[in-house]
Order: C-alpha cells, then sequence, then structure tokens
C-alpha cells in the first residue's frame, strides 16, 4: 500500500513558497500488532504549523525534514489489529498532510456521535474550537458581562470565540479585514471593526469608539498593530489570552514590539501565553457541553473547503492572507 | 503653623526638571477634631510618583497642580484630636513632600514596634517591602527552587526581591549598573549582569550564561533591553510580575517595544501588571513575618539618605539616574 505525503526538506525563512512543500510517496509496511490503517477524507492546516516548520523546538516538536509533515485528519479505517477499531470506523487522528495513514491505535480516537457533519471535528468540535474555549474561559477567566475583543474574529478560533464571548452578555468586539468576515460578525450581533488601512492609532481609534468602556479579555490570534491597540483599551484587570501572533510567524527578523507595552502595568492587566495541547484535559468536556448547540444549528460555524491532496500547500498558505472563512479545510 | 511643601505648576514632558519642583509655604488651618498634626522626619521618594505628574489618572489618581504633592512619610505627632494618637507618637501617612503634615487620624498609622530604625517602615518594612513580596508571591507565584531574574536589582524593590528568591533555594539573577551594586548582588550569593554597555542580545547571552536552564520568575522593574533579554531566558510556564517600567517614565514618545514578545505565547508565559496598593491586604502579614527578620539583622538593606526639604527634588531625580542604592529618602 502506497502513502502519498507532504514534506519539506529545508526550513523556510519569511512566508513559505509554495515549491517548498514537496509532495511524495512511500510503501507502507505490513500492518503491526496495535496498528490501524486509516484512508483520511479531511485534512486540517492551521497557522500553528508554521512554527513546527523551523526545525527548533517552541512550544510543540518541530517537523522532521524529509519525513511525513502532521496536523489534524479525520478519515476511515481501513484496516485494524487493534480490537477497539474496525474497518469503517470513523477516527481523529493526528497523521494529516497524506492520504492514507498508518499508525499505532493509542494515538487515533472515534469520532463521538453529535449529528454534525465528520469534519466539525477538525474545527468547532475540534482544535479551534477547544482553543476558543480554552482562551475565554480558562486563560482569560471570562466572567458574564465582560467587554470581549477578539483579533482575526473571521477566522477559525476567533469565529467560534465571538460566539462563546456574545453568550455572556457584554460587548463583544470582532477584528478582521475581510468585507464578508466583517458583515458575517455583525450579523451574529459582534461590532466589528476593520484593521484594513489604518495605522495602530487608527485602529486603537476605532475600538474606542466600538466599546468606549475598554475590554476585560482580549483574545490575541494576531500581534503586531492589533496587540498595540488592544492595549489602549484595556479596562483596569483585563487579561489577555495569547493564542497566536499570526502576523508574526513569518518574520525574518523580529519586529519591534508595541511601544505601549507599559499598559500591562497601568492597567493592572495580565497577558498569559498558552497552547490548546497543555489544556486538553478540558477537551472532552467542551465537546460534550458544546456538540449539541452545534448539531441544533445555535453555533455558525464556517468553513472554506479546498478539493484534493494537490491543494494542501495552497490551502496552508492561504491561511496567512487571510483567505479562509472559519476552518480551513481539504477535503480528499 | 505654617506647612512648606513642594507643588508642580504644570505636567512635566520627559525627565522633569529641577524647576518643576517648587518649595512654597502655606498657613495650615486650626486641627479638626478627628485631625492629627504630624512634624514629619523621613520623607520617601519613588519611582511611581512620576506617573502622578502627568495629569492623567492611570493606576493611581494624579497630582493637583499648586497642590502639595504627596508620597509617603514618617513622623512624630505635635498634636492630635483623635483619642487615638498622643503627642510624640511615631506615624506613617501619605502626607510626604513637606515638613508639617495636617490630616484625618484614619489616614494616619501607627508605627509597630519591631526594632529597627524608624525609617525602615518606608523601605525594607513599608512600601517596597510589601511591593518586592507581593510581587514574588502573588502576582508571580514563586515556587520552592524557581530560578528567578530581577532587573534594578540593586534599587529600593529589587534588592529585597533578590534577597526573598535567594531564600527560596534556586539560582538568582540581578541586573544592574552600578559596579557597588553589583558587588553588594554578589555578596549576597546573587549572580549579578550588568547591562551597561550591552545591547539587548548581548544582555540576553549574558543572562543565558548567568542562568543557562532560564528563568521561572522575572521580576520587572524596568522594562527596555532588560524585558527583551528576560524573554529571551524564560522556562516553559514563567511568570513575570511588572512592578515597573522605569526605562519609559520619562519618554516623551513611546518607544517601540521589545521585537520578541511572541516569547510569552512559545514559553506559554504569563505577564502581569500590578501595583502594591491594590494588594495592601497582604501588607500586615508581611511586616510580621518579615519585621523579625530585618531586625535580627538577616535581611540586608540599604538607604540613600538625603538631608534637608531642599534636597528633596534631587532625591527624587536622582532616582531615574540610578543615583540611589536601595531606598532612597529624605531626612528632615
Amino acid at each position: 500500500m502506497q502513502s502519498r505525503y507532504y514534506t519539506i526538506h529545508e526550513h523556510p525563512q519569511g512566508l513559505p513558497s509554495r515549491e517548498l512543500f514537496a509532495l511524495e510517496q512511500r510503501e507502507l509496511g505490513a500492518l503491526a500488532e496495535g496498528e490501524v490503517r486509516v484512508r483520511n477524507v479531511w485534512l486540517s492546516v492551521d497557522p500553528y504549523m508554521r512554527g513546527r516548520m523551523d526545525g527548533v523546538t517552541t512550544y510543540i516538536d518541530p517537523f522532521v525534514l524529509g519525513e511525513p509533515l502532521e496536523g489534524g485528519a479525520v478519515g476511515e479505517v481501513m484496516e485494524s489489529r487493534d480490537a477497539r477499531f474496525q474497518i469503517g470506523d470513523k477516527v481523529r487522528h493526528m497523521a494529516g498532510w497524506r492520504d492514507i495513514a498508518q499508525l499505532p491505535a493509542e494515538q487515533v480516537e472515534p469520532l463521538p456521535n453529535f449529528d454534525v457533519p465528520e469534519q466539525a471535528y477538525l474545527g468547532v468540535l475540534g482544535m479551534p474550537g477547544t482553543t476558543a474555549w480554552v482562551g475565554l474561559n480558562v486563560i482569560a477567566g471570562m466572567q458574564k458581562g465582560d467587554n470581549v475583543l477578539v483579533s482575526a474574529a473571521g477566522g477559525a478560533v476567533g469565529s467560534l470565540a465571538v460566539q462563546l464571548a456574545r453568550a455572556n452578555g457584554g460587548t463583544v468586539v470582532g477584528i478582521a479585514g475581510d468585507p464578508k468576515k466583517l458583515a458575517w460578525l455583525e450579523s451574529k450581533g459582534v461590532k466589528a471593526v476593520s484593521y484594513k488601512d489604518k495605522s495602530a492609532a487608527e485602529l486603537s481609534k476605532a475600538l474606542k469608539e466600538a466599546c468606549p468602556e475598554g475590554f476585560d479579555v482580549y483574545y490575541e490570534n494576531v500581534g503586531g498593530d492589533c496587540l498595540e491597540a488592544a492595549l489602549n483599551n484595556l479596562r483596569v484587570g483585563a487579561r489577555i489570552a495569547v493564542c497566536g501572533m499570526i502576523a508574526r510567524y513569518n518574520d525574518d527578523a523580529p519586529a519591534a514590539g508595541p511601544g505601549n507595552l507599559a499598559m500591562i502595568l497601568i492597567r493592572r492587566a495580565r497577558m498569559q501565553g498558552f497552547i490548546v495541547f497543555d489544556h486538553w484535559e478540558h477537551h472532552t468536556d467542551f465537546v460534550n457541553a458544546f456538540g449539541p448547540r452545534v448539531a441544533s444549528g445555535e453555533i455558525d460555524y464556517q468553513e472554506t473547503v479546498k478539493e484534493g491532496l494537490e491543494s494542501l500547500p495552497d490551502a496552508f498558505l492561504g491561511l496567512f492572507s487571510g483567505s479562509n472563512q472559519g476552518k480551513m479545510l481539504v477535503k480528499l
């Protein structure tokens, strides 16, 4: 059995080029006792993967040059040498960026039984959903009535964070760039602010207009000017959950940081970086609480779907130009 | 009865000039029921006072132009119309920057009875000591064995923070500039690193040499290059207590912040600004726990004493050139 997969042969500088990603093929070994073989149907691409391409250990192990890249995937069991899985079972695992995955059964999870499309377990009920929930509730300690600001609010994580925050009663403001994303935010009762063609000072002013009392919680996905503008609009005791700083992921050299970091002191604010994998113990509770709300249609989630293994690199690169609305997925 | 006091008649830009501070005099009204009159003996000058000169509410109310400046003071009751205070009582209060203070008795505290010089209640057993203790224990959640980095480690707060951290068992590194401060740090078992003539990258390298495993706690008094260098040397899960950013207090315009703020995410670190007055409920516990250790000589604290009301502005301005070792005080 052949597996087709993507790999990289060098560490990129800045924004990766399309040519970085090599589509290769290898013969899978015979299935060993305790292993399963999965035909992947849905592949996830996520901004955090950029960090794994640098060859240095950051908050997650780097990708190994020449080996298949990794990422969330949903598929169907083709063959199993483990009693827990039968042929035809729908499963989720981290051996993405390939068509056929072969891996130990303990690295594979069966999909829960909510009435949702199977790819939801890569997005709204998967890593991005859990990330939104953990960031707001565990890291930022969101309270009833808190005013919440979310950057990249039209993205996979941000679009869920704004909806979770909306259910909480305070003013919710979302920063995005694309007009469709801005319109979607407004349709969900979120005050939408565009960062396009605005300096940090102008963005700061726009946030002040949207929420004059300031923010108790800032859900940070972006960094750069968004962070600077947010820092100017914090209430005393504000909490910042730093989920990502996508504006910086492809920098060749460090860009200067916000000049107003002293606002952390002035507003006695707390800023905390996190990665959802450190808090995965909340995942099951999250899915059980959130699954019925997704199944009922109460939670609106969006997907941008590219077709075929060949579209995978472009889907990934599209994350950095904001070409996705909601979760970016590749369907095989 | 006349009171001589300092005031300001305009809001300074950048580092205040000596001429900003006007020494004036006014007749005190008759002592009202519930008031006390205090002859100040020791006056405190502290970096946070600079923020109160800007005329904007930051974390504490601004000074009022034309009115006496405020600050910690220790003195002796001259006259009392409150049953709690008798003539000759030693007290502490916030009506400093003047020779004679008149204020409501509920704003005056009697000094505790530890065998320490009375001015210790403005330093090691006063606001700076409490600030060191709250920052390490309450804000940074210091644990046994933590490696701790302190900036402005020869200052009033930093010199106590390094000693509190030393008792905890991990590696303690202090950043300072003055050779005397560096020598004092080494004498206390603290690894001393000079920031002088070093870029942020060079300082970062020096910190790595002093503590290759990185820091669990960073006690931040400075901002600027110190913060940038510290961010490069955090362990996973590090906590930064932001007590001050003195490098920025006199900036006319915001300077660029650290270019490596994404380390907050990469190291899943927490950074929190605080002001000790929000946590004053810990003060009594702190004094009761720490007072005997100060009285026994176990805790080494330093003072820089200027004489006379006329020296007050220079004492204050000296804080920004690092001319103090330990607590800066003015004796009347």
